[in-house]
C-alpha cells in the first residue's frame, strides 16, 4: 500500500487548494508580478523560486497501513501527503517550495462522518500513530506539522468532509454545525435562515470551524465578540477516551466551563466534531468613517477611549503611519482609524457619530467623504486584506522575509511594547539580513483593557538561508513580547512555533494540568503531539 | 487546645456577622415581622423558632490543632466554629436554628496574607486536614460545609482577612484585588480612582471577590457581561502543589484559558488569593422604564428581541404575573419588564427609546411615569431586592418552606421548562406538603441564545420536617431542569447540594479530567472535598 496511487477519498466537491501556498492555487502571483513586488524591497532576489512539480517531489516511505474496514477513508496519494505536510507559515511555504517534504504524513484520512473519526482513533491508538487534526490547513505556528519523530507512524485527519449545517435553531439564533465546514459553505448554508455566525478570519474562505475552535480564532468583529470562544455555545468532542458532549445554553455557571477546555486545545486533547454556535442576524445598517492623526499616541488614545465607551464599534482598526503609507490610505507620518458600525435591528448613524466625536476629542480629523456608508472602500480593503496571503507566497518565492506576529497587551504597556518591537525585532533583522526591516503594526481588535496589536515585518533575505533567518527574527519577536509582558498570540494559536514564548507566558501548573488531562482523554499520547506541551513517552 | 477560648484571630475591624442566618444579625426580622409574614401563608406556624444562644450549642470536639507557628491564625472560638458550619442555604439555616452543628469544623483559619495560605495548606496536606475556602459564607448550594466523613480534621480557610486593593491601572481601568474583599469593601477602594467593578450580585454586602470567581458569580448587568468570569484578567491561586499566576491580558487565544479552569473551581482545585480585575468608569447617565404585558408569552417574546437586538441594556428585569402582583408593582395578571441602561460617556435616552419601542412592538405597554432617569423607584427595589435574604430567614424560622433556583436554557426550550417548573415542582409541594405553592419567576438575565429564569417557590412547611421537605422539593426542582436540558444553575454554583444535576447536566468525560486536575494541583484531596466531583480516598 505504500504505492497507493488510487483517485483520493476526499470528497469529489473539495475545492482545489495550492499543496505549497496559500488557498486557490489559480490566485497565485504570476512570476512577473512576484518580481514587480520584489523590485520595492531592496536588497531582494530578481528570479523567483519555482514551484516544484508534485510528480518530482521526493515523499519519505509510508511506513503504516489503515485496516482494510478503513481503507477507504484513507490516502497514500503523493498529492494528499504532500499538501498535508505543513500549514502555511513562511517557513512551511519556502519549505515546500524547496522540495522539503520529510515531514510528510503517511496517511491522510478524509472522514465523513463521526463514527469515523472514532474509529480511525481507535485503530491510531492501538497502532501507535500519532493523529494531526487538520482542517483546511492554514495553521502559521506549525500547528498541522508533525515534528515528534517517535511514533510508528502519521496520519493527518482532515475533516473537510464533514462540512453541514445539521441543525437551525432560529429563535434563539444558533446551529450545530459540523467541524469541517469551510467559512463561505458555513455562511452559505445559514443564508437561507437569515443568520449569519459573522466570524471573519483572514483566513475565513481556507480554514474551518473545528480549526477555528480548535485554536480560540478571532474573527471579524474589532470590539466586544472578538474570538469564536463566545460564540460557541457547546462543543461535541472524540476523544481516544470517550466521546465529549456539553450541554447547550447561553450561559451556566455550574463549574468550569467544560467548553473552555477544548477551546484553544489545538487538537490535543480531541477532535471537535461539531458545536453549536451562536448566530446573529444579518446586518442592515452599516456606516463607516476614517480618522487622521498626525501623532500616533493621540490616535492610540481615542482608539482607548472608543474601547472604553461601550459603543462597541464593529470595525476599529488602527494603522500605525508605516501601515497606513503602505496601504496607500494617507499622507506620510499619518495615522489611521477605521471605524465602522454595523446592525440588524437599528440605524448606526448616531453611534458611528458619537465615535468620530471621540476621536476628535483627541486630536483626530475626519477624512474626506467620511463618514459613508460603507461600500466600495470597505470592500477594496476586504479584496486587499484577502489578497495578503497570496502576496506573502509571491514574496517568499522571491526570497523576501515575511512575518506577521500579533499580540495583545495592556494599555499601559502597549508604548513601550510598540517602541520595544521596533527597537530590537528590527535590530535582528539587521543582524539577520544586514538590511532594514520594514516594521508596521495596526490594531485588528481592541478592549478596554488593551489592543491587539498586529505586526508585519518585511526585510530581504538571503536564498537557501530563508528559514533560517525567517527563524531567528520569529525567535526575536517571540522573546520581545516576553520580555514586555504580551501575549505569544492574540490569534494565531500556539502551535508548535510559539512554544518557546508560551512556555515562558503560562503558569507551570497549568501545563501539568494540561498533561494530565491529556493522559485522561488521550492515554496513548497520539494527538498532535508537541503542540501546547511535551508529554513523555 | 480543645477549650481554646481566647479572642478570635480575625480581624478586629471585621464586621458581625450572623452565626446562623443571612449578613448583618441587627437585620433579622422580629419575631413579630416573623408572624406577620406568614400569616400570608395558609398554613404556616403562627410562632416564631427561637435562635439558641451560642452559648448553649453543642459543638463537636476539636480533634487536630495547628502546629505552634500558625496558632495565631487559627481559631477553636465556639462563635466562630457555629458561624463557619454551613453557607445560607434555606436548609443550613433551619439546621442551625435547630442547633444541628454536627458538621462544625474542627479550627477557623483567618490568614493575613498569601505566605498564610501557603503554610497553611502545607500543614493541612501532610496532616490530612480537609480545608474549606471560606469567603464570606453566603454559598446557597451547601458549597462550603463539610460533609466528606474521612478526614482527619476539618480548616474552614477565611479569607476575609485579605481585603484590599493592591494596585490600580486607570489607563487600563484595572486592578489587582484581594480575594477576601467584600463588595462594600472593594467599591470603596476603587472610588477614589473614579473606577468601579460593578459586580452586584444580590449577596454583594457579604461575599467576596474570591467567593464571587470561585463560584462564577452573576452580577447586576443583565445582559453582556453578566458572570465574573468576562471581569476577569487574571488569576493567582494557591494549591497544594505551588501558586499558579496567569498573564494579566486584555484578550488572548494562546492555549486554552488557564484562568477558566478555576472560575467555578469552588475551591477544589486552589484557593484563589488576587484577581486582576477588568474595571469601568462610574455611569453618569442613567435611565429606566418600566413595560407591562398583558400576556406572559409576549412579554417573553418582547424581551428576546431585546436580548438579540444588540442594545444590552444595563437592566432588563421580567417579572411573571405572579412575581409583579407579590412585588405590588402591578395589577393582577399583568408581567413586567423593568428596563435600565446606563453609561458613563454618552446619554442614554435615545437606546432606551430603541428598547421601550421594541418592547411596544411586541404589545407591551409603557407605565405611567415612564421612561423615568432611575432614582427612587430603582432606589426601592434595590433595599427590597437586599432585604430578601432576611425575609427568607424570616419564613423559615416560620417553618415556610422557601427555596429560590435559577438556571439557564434556550429561546426554544424556555416555554416548556415554565410549564413544567410550575406544573412539576408544584406537585411536589402538593405531595411533600399538602399545600398549593407559590411559583414565580423572573428573569435575572438574558442572552440572545436564552434568557436565566429565577424561580422563587414558597410554601408551608411542616415543624421538624422543614429540611426533609425541602429537600424533596429541591430535588423535584433539580429533577425537571434536567428533564429540560436547562442548567442546574447560572449563577448560584454548584456545591453539594446541586451535585444531582450537575452530574448528569457536565460531560463524564469532563469530570474525569476535573479528577485528574485535582490529582495534580491537590494530591492529598484536601480541597473542599465532594464539591463537584468526588474523588477516591
Amino acid at each position: 500500500m505504500a504505492d497507493r496511487t488510487s483517485s483520493s477519498p476526499r470528497a469529489d466537491a473539495a475545492p482545489t487548494r495550492s499543496w505549497w501556498g496559500w488557498g486557490d492555487p489559480a490566485q497565485a502571483l504570476p512570476d512577473a508580478e512576484c518580481a514587480a513586488l520584489a523590485a520595492l524591497v531592496p536588497g531582494a532576489a530578481d528570479t523567483a523560486l519555482p514551484v516544484p512539480p508534485i510528480a518530482s517531489l521526493e515523499l519519505p516511505p509510508v511506513r503504516v497501513s489503515a485496516p482494510r474496514t478503513l481503507a477507504h477513508l484513507v490516502s497514500g496519494d503523493p498529492a494528499d501527503r504532500a499538501g498535508h505536510t505543513y500549514g502555511k507559515a513562511y517557513r512551511d511555504v519556502v519549505r515546500a517550495l524547496n522540495g522539503d517534504l520529510a515531514a510528510a504524513p503517511d496517511l491522510v484520512a478524509f472522514p465523513r462522518e463521526e463514527r469515523d473519526v472514532v474509529d480511525l482513533l481507535d485503530w491510531a491508538a492501538g497502532a501507535d500513530v500519532a493523529v494531526i487534526p487538520y482542517g483546511a490547513g492554514s495553521s502559521v505556528v506549525g500547528g498541522v506539522e508533525y515534528r515528534a519523530g517517535a511514533h510508528a507512524g502519521v496520519l493527518s485527519m482532515d475533516l473537510s468532509g464533514m462540512d453541514r449545517v445539521l441543525e437551525t435553531d432560529r429563535v434563539s439564533r444558533a446551529a450545530r454545525i459540523q467541524a469541517g465546514t469551510l467559512g463561505p459553505g458555513l455562511e452559505a448554508q445559514l443564508r437561507p435562515h437569515g443568520l449569519t455566525l459573522r466570524h471573519f478570519p483572514q483566513s475565513f474562505e481556507f480554514s474551518t470551524l473545528g480549526g477555528w475552535l480548535a485554536t480560540r480564532a478571532g474573527g471579524h468583529y474589532a470590539t466586544l465578540h472578538t474570538h469564536i470562544d463566545d460564540l460557541t455555545a457547546s462543543l461535541r468532542v472524540v476523544t481516544p477516551a470517550g466521546v465529549s458532549e456539553s450541554l447547550r445554553l447561553p450561559g451556566s455557571g455550574a463549574g468550569p466551563s467544560p467548553d473552555r477546555l477544548f477551546l484553544g486545545s489545538e487538537g490535543t486533547l480531541g477532535i471537535i466534531t461539531e458545536a453549536w454556535m451562536r448566530l446573529q442576524d444579518r446586518p442592515v445598517h452599516k456606516a463607516s468613517a476614517s480618522v487622521l492623526f498626525d501623532r500616533f499616541p493621540a490616535a492610540v488614545d481615542a482608539v482607548r477611549a472608543i474601547a472604553q465607551s461601550g459603543l462597541h464599534p464593529a470595525n476599529c482598526r488602527l494603522l500605525d503611519p508605516g501601515e497606513a503609507a503602505l496601504s496607500g490610505v494617507a499622507a506620510e507620518g499619518t495615522s489611521v482609524l477605521v471605524l465602522g458600525v454595523e446592525s440588524a435591528h437599528h440605524p448606526v448613524e448616531s453611534r458611528l457619530a458619537e465615535l468620530v466625536a471621540l476621536a476628535r476629542d483627541h486630536g483626530g480629523s475626519p477624512a474626506d467623504g467620511s463618514p459613508a456608508s460603507g461600500g466600495s472602500a470597505a470592500g477594496a480593503w476586504r479584496s486587499a486584506f484577502l489578497r495578503m496571503p497570496y502576496v506573502r507566497d509571491g514574496l517568499a518565492r522571491m526570497s523576501v522575509i515575511s512575518e506577521t506576529f500579533e499580540t495583545a497587551c495592556t494599555w499601559d504597556r502597549f508604548p513601550q511594547l510598540y517602541e520595544a518591537v521596533r527597537r530590537d525585532v528590527g535590530a535582528a533583522v539587521r543582524e539577520v539580513t544586514g538590511a532594514k526591516a520594514l516594521i508596521n503594526c495596526r490594531f485588528t481588535h481592541v478592549y478596554p483593557d488593551g489592543p491587539a496589536p498586529y505586526f508585519t515585518v518585511i526585510a530581504p533575505g538571503r536564498r537557501g538561508s530563508e528559514v533560517a533567518m525567517w527563524d531567528e527574527i520569529k525567535a526575536a519577536a517571540i522573546r520581545t513580547l516576553g520580555e514586555q509582558r504580551a501575549t505569544v498570540t492574540h490569534h494565531h494559536a500556539v502551535g508548535r512555533d510559539h512554544r518557546p514564548g508560551y512556555d515562558r507566558q503560562r503558569p507551570d501548573l497549568f501545563a501539568d494540568v494540561l498533561r494530565a488531562a491529556k493522559r485522561t482523554l488521550d492515554p496513548a499520547g497520539i494527538l498532535n503531539p508537541g503542540v501546547l506541551f511535551d508529554t513523555a513517552r
